[in-house]
C-alpha cells in the first residue's frame, strides 16, 4: 500500500464502498421489482451478487488500500497496530461517504427518488446477536485467511458474506458503513435509521472479539519460540 | 499475443463473441420458455450462465487475442496505447460479426426463425446512466485487476458481469457488440434497434471515464519515481 | 498418467463417470420431486450440481487418468495422437460402464426401481445442432485451456457445462457415455434410447470440428518457427 | 499443524464445526421461513451457503488443525496413520461439541427456543445407502485431492458437498458430528435422534471404503518402485 499516495488509498476505499453498496441495494431493488418472485429467490440474488462483487473489488483494490470498505475491519487492523489512528479515521469517513454515494447513484439507476429514508425495522436482541456473530466471523475470516493463505482473502470474504446472508437472522450487515448507507434506501435492503446505532455497536463487539480470538488461535507455541529464532518461527 | 497471427487473433475474437452471445441469448430463451418460472429466476439463470461462460472464454482465448469480445474494452486499450488503430478496427468488426452469428446460431438451436428484430424497448436516462456505470465498472475491473493480479482477470470479469446484471437497471449490457447483436433477437435478452445507439454512447462514456480514473488510481508516487529507477518502481 | 497402472487409470474413468452420472441424474430426481418447484429452478439445481461435481472429479482424478469421463473427449485426444487406439477403446468402455452403474446406484439411493428405460423424447434437427455446438464448445474449451492455462481446466470444464445446460436447447449432453447412461433413467435427465444414436453422431461431429478449429487457432506462426528452435517456440 | 498447540488445534475444530452447523441449520431456517418459497429453492439456498462456508472454514483453519470438522474424516486419517488415537478422540469430541454449540447459537440468532429435538424422520435403506455413497465420495475427494492438488482441497470439498446435497436422497449429511448436532434442531435441517445411529454407521462404512479404494487408486506401480528410489517415485 505504500506504493500508493493517501489520495489514491482514500479514493480506493470510496470507490469500493460505492460499488459494494450499489450491489447490495441495486440487486435488492432488481430482485424485488421483477414480477412473480418470492423472498427466498430475492435474497439468493441479493446474496450471490454481493458475494460476486466483493471478490471483484477486493481483488482489484486490495493492493491500493487493502480493500477494507468496512469500519469494523479498519478498527480491527487498528487494534492490531497495522493502521494508524489518523489513516483509520480517514478510511472510515471515505467508507461511509462512498457507501452513501453508491446508494444514491443506485436510486438514479433505478429511476427512484434519490434521497430516501428507510422505514424497515430491524430490531431486537436476536438481530443484534446475529450481527455480533456475523462480524466476528467476517473479521476472523480476514485475519485467519491472511495468515493461512493471503491470496484466498478475496474468495473467502466473498463466500463468507454470501453464506452469512443466510445463516444470520439479520442477513449479516457486518459493516457499519454499509449499515449507515442502507438507512438511506427505503427498498429491499433498507434499515430504519433508528435501528442503525445498535447494529453498529453489535458489529464493533464482534470485531473486537474476533481480534482477541484470532490472537489466541495464531499465537506461536512457547517452546517453539524458545527453540528457534523468532524470524524463523513464523 | 505476438505468438499468434492476425487471422488467429481475429478468429479468437469472433469465436469468443459468438459463444458469449449464444450464452446471453440462449440462456434467456431457455429460462423464459421453461414453464412456471418467474422473471427473477430467469435473470438468475441468465446472469450465472453469462458469468460462467465469460470465465471459460477469457481463460481459453486470452493468450491468443487478449479476449476483449467488447468494443468498449478495445477502445479502452486503444486509449492506453496498447493496441493500434488498425488492429482495433478489425477487432471491433469481428466482435460484432461474431456476436451476430452467435445470436443467429442460437435461434437455430432453439428452433426459432433465424432472423429476428427485437421489439423490447430499453430506453430513458435511468438506463443510460446504468450503462455508463456498468461499463465504467467493467473497464475499471479489467484495468485495475490486470495491475493487481492479472491471473484473476477471468474470474473478476465473470463475477463483475454476474453482479452487474443485478445492480444496474439495464441488466448491464456494457458492450457495444453485445448490444448490436441483441438487437437481432426478439427474445428475453433482446433490445429494440432504435435503442441501441444511445446504449453504445453511454457505454463509450463509461469506458473513457474508467481509463482516466484508473490512470489516477494507478499513477506512481512522485517521490517513489524519483528515488528509484523506473523499471524497479513497478 | 504414466505414474499409474492401466487398472488404476480404468478405475479412475469408471469412478469419475459413475459420480458424474449420479450427479446428473440424482440432482434431476431431487429437484423434480421436491414439491412446488418449477422447471427453471430444477434445471438450475441440475446444472450447478453438475458443474460442481465436474470440478471435483477432474481435479482429483486428472492426474490418474486425465479425467476424460467422455468418449468424445477420448476421441479428440486420439485424433491428436495423445492416446493410443487400445487405451482409448478401454477408456470408452469404462466410461459407459461407469455411467450406467452411476445411474443404477442413483435409482437405489432414491428408492426407485433400479432398471428403467427413459420415455423422454429428445429429437429433431434443432437438438442435434445443439449437441454439435455443445460438444464443439466442450472439446475446444479443453484443448485451448490445456494450452492457455492447464491448471484452469477443472474450473473451465465445470463452468462451460453449467453454462451450456442453458445456452443449448438440448441442455448439452455433449458426452456419448452420459447419453447412453441417461437412456436408463426415466426421470428428469432421461432420454429415450431411440434418440441416443443421433445425439452421439452429433457429439462426435462437434468433437472432430473442435480438433480442427483448435489446430488452426493454436498453430505456430511460420516465421516464428523458422526463427527459433521448435522446442523453444512452445 | 505442529506449529500450533493442542489447545489451538482443538479450538480450531470447535470453531469450524460451530460455524459449519450454524450455516447448515441457519440457512435452512432462513430459507424455510421466508414467505412464498418452494423446497427446491430452499435446498438450493441451503446447499450453496453450506458449500460457501466450507471453503472459508477449510481455508482459514486448515493450517491450524487440518480442518476436519468431521469424525468420519478424522477416522479416515487415523486409519491412514496420519493422526494418533488420542488426538483423534479429542478432535471428535470437539467436533460434536462445536456442532451442538453452533446449532444452539443459531436458534438464538433466529429467536427460537434454544433447546430443540428434531421430529423429522430420515430413515430406511435408501437413505442409509445414500449416506454410504455421500461419505465415500467426500473422503475420496479429500484423499485424492490432497495427492492431486492439495491447494484445491477447500474448493473441492465445498463443491462436493454442494453437489452431494442434490445427488443423494439424504441430502448428504456425510458427517457424524453434523448428524448428531442436527438432531438438536427441529427445523429444515433437523433429523430425529432415533435416526442418528444408523446414519453414523452408514457414514463410517463409506469412510472406510474410501480409504481402501484410494489406497488402490494411489498405489505406486511395482516396476516404478523397483526402477527408482522410493523418494523420487512420489
Amino acid at each position: 500500500m505504500d506504493d500508493y499516495s493517501r489520495s489514491q488509498r482514500l479514493a480506493s476505499e470510496f470507490l469500493g464502498s460505492a460499488f459494494l453498496l450499489a450491489t447490495v441495494v441495486g440487486s435488492g431493488i432488481m430482485a424485488e421489482t421483477l414480477p412473480g418472485s418470492n423472498v427466498a429467490v430475492q435474497l439468493l440474488c441479493n446474496s450471490t451478487a454481493t458475494g460476486a462483487i466483493l471478490f471483484v473489488l477486493i481483488t482489484m483494490l486490495g493492493p491500493i488500500s487493502g480493500a477494507h470498505f468496512n469500519p469494523a475491519v479498519t478498527v480491527a487492523f487498528f487494534l492490531r497496530g497495522e493502521i494508524d489512528r489518523n489513516e483509520a479515521a480517514f478510511f472510515i469517513l471515505m467508507q461511509i461517504a462512498g457507501g452513501v454515494c453508491g446508494v444514491l447513484a443506485t436510486h438514479l439507476m433505478f429511476d427512484q427518488s434519490v434521497m430516501q429514508i428507510s422505514l424497515k425495522l430491524r430490531d431486537g436482541p436476536a438481530l443484534w446477536f446475529s450481527e455480533i456473530i456475523a462480524t466476528f466471523g467476517l473479521v476472523a475470516t480476514i485475519l485467519l485467511t491472511l495468515k493461512a493463505n493471503a491470496s484466498a482473502v478475496p474468495t473467502s470474504v466473498a463466500l463468507y458474506i454470501a453464506a452469512a446472508y443466510w445463516f444470520t437472522a439479520s442477513t449479516s450487515f457486518a459493516n457499519p458503513a454499509v449499515t449507515i448507507a442502507r438507512g438511506f434506501s427505503d427498498t429491499f435492503a433498507g434499515i430504519n435509521p433508528a435501528n442503525v446505532p445498535a447494529f453498529i455497536v453489535a458489529q464493533l463487539v464482534g470485531a473486537v472479539l474476533a481480534v482477541y480470538v484470532c490472537r489466541f488461535l495464531l499465537a506461536q507455541k512457547r517452546d517453539k519460540v524458545s527453540a528457534k529464532a523468532p524470524a524463523a518461527a513464523e
